[in-house]
């Protein structure tokens, strides 16, 4: 069998439905092929059409169950639905307990629903690097909804899962738990809370410390709801879907929903750029040359911004 | 009157206290200019030996006063002492009440502390990227203690507080304070946290809330103690000078000073590549191109890794 690797006809099946040639074209971009980046250009003026949903949280939080709450609804109304899961400990990635796994079976099958685990880290500049560009790419292939998962825990993850148009942060009734997610910085980029696991002692006083927390200087617009759920039963998620949904409503009512995209498309040029740019460097400059300027300047034989000229000077002679 | 630019002589003046010579090596600096390099790349193997303090948190939390207090305590024990202030509200800004002021003048007038507000944000990275330029270079001079003054808000500012030996966060026993430093990320960088005005209702609430929240997962050796002030007496500022004092030999007994202090400075050569990169495309590729390149981006003509790429090729014609 040939493999195909033609990013038009790629794009082409994958918008017809071939899950199998959308696999491919995410590993494409993931890798960072031209061919990926082909498939991008190829589909961008059809991109701004997905709704994208970040879930965000601590490790064990169930976001993982919520995710997968939303997706049944998300089905359940006619939507195809693509799940990007950067969480190592989600089921969707495999890193989970049997019985979550088995419950994602029902999805796998389901061709109205695709789901890819990224490789957290590694190449390039990481999941920050590449979440943005698969879910565009998910976004332009023709997927109405997008859900990205992330564990609530770094900066990059947190700023990951921010970088889409509803933002969900889930806590539950643990003691400490809503400081936690303070601390991670969670309560800044949320716009639905979920205090899941409801049916535990203390729901009530996470509600209300959340509450708290969140009137503390909130100065925008919209005022974050909180909702409870159970998601392992599937309480409460209909309350969640209609927040999520309100949410939508604001953001297009108010007129910030293009703001914020725009905002959204600026800020991933940047990064575009500093990511080029940061390839250039290594690559023309080298592992042995930043070493020599990174243990030149630990012994501060140079200072670090002469140490950068001579790399910038190294990598590019004129 | 010729105005001195040679580096090496501004070096040598400002090193045997003349603070003129330092005032304007600091502008050369902050100025990004080749002579503010050069005074640099000079002094570098000098630098390292100054012990640097950062102080942060919420506007009106008397951050200066302390600072004040901090510089006397120097003095007192015969210390040179160099102030960098990046608090827009802070009196060394010039920003505060006439009090704050009158009583800055004591230090003003003294040879032995060098004051230095910086224009935040503007001209290059803005205040992320010349602060540790500025204070490589005041440790370079000679200065055996440098304080940095932000205030906690944003991303950047905490950063720049927090790229110092000890970090000192300050707030107030206002309800809720604890919490906003929590959401600003505080509580994540602080290695000494100050209660001040302390003389106010509630201080011991937030001494306990903040021994909460710090328990909550504080993985390292060093437990921040909290000590409360009343700044404006001087009352708990010897408690405070004796806190820094055993972050200082924790840091310096477990060996983690050098650690740190390397690590910071491969953070800084890895931001002074950034800042070098994006200068060049910023020059050479031009403010029509970028502008055009963000037009495309926003009207989804061209995908944003496309028109990175672009403007690379525009930046650097080979």
């Amino acid at each position: 069998m040939v493999r195909l690797t033609d990013p038009a006809e790629l794009v082409a099946r994958a918008g017809s439905g071939d899950r199998r040639a959308l696999a491919r074209l995410v590993s494409l971009v993931e890798d960072d092929t031209p061919e990926g980046a082909a498939a991008l250009a190829g589909v961008f003026a059809d991109t701004g059409r997905a709704w994208t949903t970040g879930l965000t949280g601590a490790p064990g939080a169930g976001k993982s169950t919520v995710a997968d709450r939303l997706v049944t609804r998300a089905r359940m109304r006619g939507d195809e639905v693509a799940v990007v899961a950067v969480d190592p400990s989600s089921p969707f990635t495999g890193g989970a307990i049997l019985g979550d796994r088995i419950r994602m079976q029902d999805h796998i099958s389901d061709a109205g629903v695709f789901i890819r685990s990224m490789a957290s880290r590694g190449h390039l500049g990481g999941i920050a690097v590449t979440t943005p560009r698969v879910v565009t790419l998910l976004d332009g292939v023709g997927f109405p909804e997008v859900l990205v998962e992330t564990v609530g825990v770094g900066q990059v993850e947190v700023e990951v899962a921010a970088a889409v148009d509803t933002t969900v942060v889930v806590v539950n009734p643990r003691w400490g738990d809503s400081i936690q997610a303070a601390k991670a910085g969670l309560l800044e980029v949320g716009d639905v809370f979920v205090v899941n696991k409801a049916d535990r002692p203390g729901a009530d006083d996470s509600v209300r410390d959340l509450r708290q927390m969140l009137e503390l200087g909130h100065p925008e617009g919209w005022w974050p709801p909180i909702v409870t759920t159970v998601a392992s039963t599937g309480e409460g998620i209909d309350d969640l879907g209609a927040a999520i949904d309100d949410h939508r409503a604001h953001l297009a009512d108010t007129g910030t929903l293009a703001v914020r995209r725009q905002q959204r498309l600026v800020a991933e040029l940047a990064s575009a750029i500093d990511a080029e740019l940061r390839r250039e460097v290594r690559q023309v400059a080298g592992d042995e040359a930043w070493e020599a300027a990174r243990v030149g300047v630990i012994e501060r034989r140079v200072d670090p911004w002469t140490a950068a000229r001579g790399l910038m000077a190294a990598a590019r002679p004129r």
